[in-house]
């Protein structure tokens, strides 16, 4: 995911200063004076995040597992792939394998990356990593304490219709099912390892 | 965009109080007590949104437009379809013309709704309508002061595989570039509407 456009200069913001503005139990705010390409200064506001996993786990049986989760800021239960938040120094595949047992019990024996996703680029610097789990082993799921999920086994064609009509809505669980529509379309290949693998 | 699953109960967070936490220039942050479902009570923080539009731009001759624009939570220049924040009571489709012929100078005779998504579900109430355009005439663009922005145009084989190869990481942008696909592949038809139909 490292391969860029060039930056045209034209376009370049220039960080003059950047300061912490708010600081909550969840959220942490900065605030940045930046020098604009026309020498004028600005301000952003912007949430600094640690990233995240998200994890597509493909069942032998052909379907995939997903989970529904209320969403406080939405109001209402949302249909996701299982997914988190990376701990400090944590690598993406240690933290999707965590996930995945911890949400869900399963285990799996191979790992497909297959890029980062940025979700709030006007105000947040959260990216989140997407993969492909296969070779699942079910097991006991280990929900955080007053943590809540359903998981459950959809259909790739029935969660692509989903997509199309507006029932799955939440962005990482969108990309990744048009994601496991190429792959199922053998249009996009995947580069497998074994998720003993070090990295 | 407004059919969903039923909510089951055994999810469903109630909210007991919120409040204000943080108002800042541009971001505001709130902070809700909820009732988890098992009668403990818990905190969530979130940025209350706008909600915003984002553009496909259909041109005559098979290209879409694109923009490139710095955006300082990732510091770098991005590769987006236009988009922008709705103005308090402005239709998905007004704001649409508006943030197109603002930031590109374009205007479009026809206009297909295509839903909303959800960006950042764990702490931000931000939906973003996506809409294509099409029978796009130019003109001159009106940018804000001190904004900046480069139009290009794209063609939609390359727009792809720069998803597929991590070049586009924009949600909206990726998705985007998806359903440009599931159009241009015959597999998911629209609804277009005249830009001169009422809400």
């Amino acid at each position: 995911m490292s391969r860029q456009p060039p930056q045209p200069s034209a376009l370049q913001e220039t960080t003059l200063s950047s300061e912490g503005v708010f600081e909550g139990r969840f959220l942490r705010v900065w605030r940045d004076t930046v020098r604009l390409p026309d020498g004028a200064q600005a301000q952003r506001e912007y949430i600094k995040h640690s990233g995240a996993v998200m994890v597509i786990p493909l069942l032998d049986n052909g379907r995939v597992l997903m989970e529904r989760q209320w969403r406080t800021p939405m109001r209402r239960v949302m249909i996701e792939f299982p997914a988190g938040k990376l701990d400090p120094g944590e690598s993406w595949m240690a933290c999707a394998a965590r996930e995945l047992r911890e949400e869900t019990g399963y285990s799996a024996a191979q790992w497909a990356y297959i890029g980062g996703i940025n979700n709030a680029i006007s105000y947040s610097d959260e990216v989140i990593h997407l993969a492909f789990a296969r070779g699942l082993r079910p097991g006991s799921a280990q929900l955080d304490a007053h943590e809540f999920l359903e998981v459950f086994e959809a259909e790739p064609a029935q969660l692509l219709e989903w997509v199309r009509s507006g029932v799955v809505t939440d962005v990482k669980t969108v990309i990744g099912s048009f994601w496991l529509d190429k792959l199922l379309g053998d249009q996009w290949p995947l580069a497998w390892r074994s998720a003993d693998a070090t990295d």
